[in-house]
């Protein structure tokens, strides 16, 4: 069995969520979003080169989806990823909750990185508007991802388009949503925020597993079939 | 025929148009002329690692005359790039057009992240002054694609200075004429302008194209001939 | 011996200690804390392209210990390491130091780019919390290096993700604690700011290396033993 | 003769000026201090992997001269690169006036991007600290062009690292000088700046050259002789 990739998988969604998620909590104010929407786009770009030989590392749910879709990975792969990615959201933004809670006056209770629309939107965009932009903005990534790991000369490229697809994917989505594109980005902080947070948190669930599933059929189209690399097979093989 | 190219080429313009303008019609306010200079250089750079080996990834119709200049490309290649390009600029132009009508109180109906000169232009610049910007930033895109994809030991190495440079093109550029340098990038968002900024949109076609030729020319100075590595050749051949 | 090695960890983290905390003590007002996040990233990774065939550039205390801990160095080369690296912070600091002192006006006899908690912190994290986020925010610097030189098929990619994770780390970190992660990088300028940041230095040196020793016990779990690529193995044998 | 790397360098050197200190003459408002430092680092990073293999991408007398000293051209070829560079610069510089001249309010006749100290400081850096600053950063620039073309499994690693040590650099140099750290990037603009821009020009064009020196010795320590990849062969073979 590939414990390793699970590992890999638990700790890189820890990690993206503690880090990324991170920087909004605690430096939103310092470094705008601008600075956040690098972060999201380094801490990936950085866990693609760590963590990438090991998984494959999709950290996120919507980039597994992508990668069943696209017969990367088999079903099995799939379900123990999703798993392990969304307990790495929770204990990542469990962690997060730790650190802020030593920071005097950080309102914790609020939104806490949390996605939202409508008044829980910094420009107040609609639901419609919003499960919108979270399909093009998931299409986006796992477009990429499946595209850049489909066969390639260099392997390892892979980590840099896919972390700057993210970061400039949050340059769009931030002020929209806060951009999750990953229902495991989402989950953990919806639960430390409460409320709203959680009756919202469908809709950044389902709309970036829709965005997986037509990037991959997109993918199709655009990338001739039967010549794919798997990157995910060191991890099943172990 | 190579219908997957012109897929390509089509959907890589929609997503170079929805991500990059977007983040200038949706965030300019949250994200700034860096940022948003950054989401155009990063939008090129990821679409350029999953792209540029199914159609070499112009998304830009100036690129696409470099190319064909440069006889890297035959002419019934270029014409049905341009077709794919102009469409996916206005389908990018479109898919934005429908978001930001989700987002109350965007003034979807005046600029629209549509080029221009004089009034339209945030430091006033004027006709003359535009059209030899437009010449001088389309001349370094067009040049750095021409020598990166000319005969490269490593051929992951191309998205990378290609996308940093449509960067540092719209650093100078935005506050001037907010950076055309791609006629598919400045046709789809005048449409939904309109008025001036159609009025205005045959500068941002005839010079990028200009500047375009310019580059082939100098890149044939340069770089010597009989070596090149032709980028286009998968798409091609299928 | 390995005298270019310890040459090489010496300049290295007095040109880290240079630039990265000058870009604070120098610019702060000018480029901000995301301007002093990408200077601590950028100077890493320029410098790990540049000494990473010498030394390894690990330019980090807590680097080095991750690496012995990970059993890719030997404790010998760990010790001159540290020596090596200790004399380059103090360096970097004192031309530093010399050079703030050409600037009319600027006080250099406050903070001068040290790190610190409680009333010594922008946001005035507490103790608890500044050990806290040390000790993750060394845990990626870490769990990245190890990752990366473990065993990749280009080994040019190392230098990419390293410096990038170093910039993450400084955008989540420096509204904290200033970010130390290097007990180098936090001797130096604390011993020309004197008063309370000497005496809050021990948390600076104390939870980076915990940081980094975690680091290599983890790995452990994720990377396979025994096909490791020692990428000091140059230095050592000279 | 090596025609085409005199062009390279030439063309190279006009590029810089034209779109780095362009950054800043047109858009210092627009993007800031962090927006102009990312411009010349970004300009570099994309010259260098374009012009690269023609010509080295020198485009800075100080990495010609740390080139000389540590023996990988000639002295003739040093001289005639020097030309190209300075013509270049200048070149660069009056075209960048020719735009700046379309630009209503632009107030050209001031200091057009030119380096100084003194009251032409943006923090007031007195002429022992402005020679100092100079030194050490090309010093880094310097050094870490000879160290990652030193020796290196992959070539097209060469541009990334130099492109981001320049935007580092002048993270730390902007607020004090301007940034120099290359002869022909002050002399262009000191011409159209005139007045004290031409009296203080002498510095700029001394301290990095002794900077470019120093590096080229230290440099000789760090990395061993005679395996030194000779990046100009194909332009002096030409």
């Amino acid at each position: 069995m590939q414990i390793r990739a699970l590992v890999s998988e638990f700790i890189g969604t820890l990690l993206l969520v503690f880090f990324a998620v991170g920087s909004a909590v605690l430096g939103a104010e310092f470094i705008g979003t601008l600075g956040i929407a690098l972060a999201f786009g380094f801490t990936l770009l950085a866990l693609a080169y760590t963590l990438g030989p090991i998984s494959g590392c999709h950290v996120n749910p919507a980039v597994t989806l992508g990668m069943l879709v696209a017969r990367r990975i088999d079903g099995r792969t799939a379900v123990t990823y999703w798993i392990a990615q969304f307990l790495g959201g929770m204990a990542g933004a469990a962690l997060l909750f730790l650190l802020a809670k030593q920071v005097p006056g950080l309102k914790t209770s609020e939104a806490f990185g949390s996605n939202g629309y409508d008044d829980r939107s910094e420009v107040g965009i609609n639901l419609g508007g919003a499960f919108l932009a979270e399909l093009v903005l998931t299409f986006l990534l796992v477009f990429v991802v499946l595209g850049v790991t489909h066969r390639v000369a260099v392997t390892g490229f892979d980590g840099l388009p896919i972390g700057i697809a993210l970061a400039v994917i949050h340059l769009v989505g931030i002020p929209l949503t806060g951009t999750s594109v990953n229902p495991a980005r989402s989950l953990g902080p919806a639960l430390f925020a409460g409320g709203s947070a959680l009756s919202q948190l469908w809709l950044f669930i389902v709309a970036p597993l829709a965005g997986g599933v037509i990037a991959a059929l997109v993918h199709h189209v655009t990338h001739p079939a039967g010549e794919e690399r798997v990157i995910a097979d060191k991890a099943s093989a172990t």
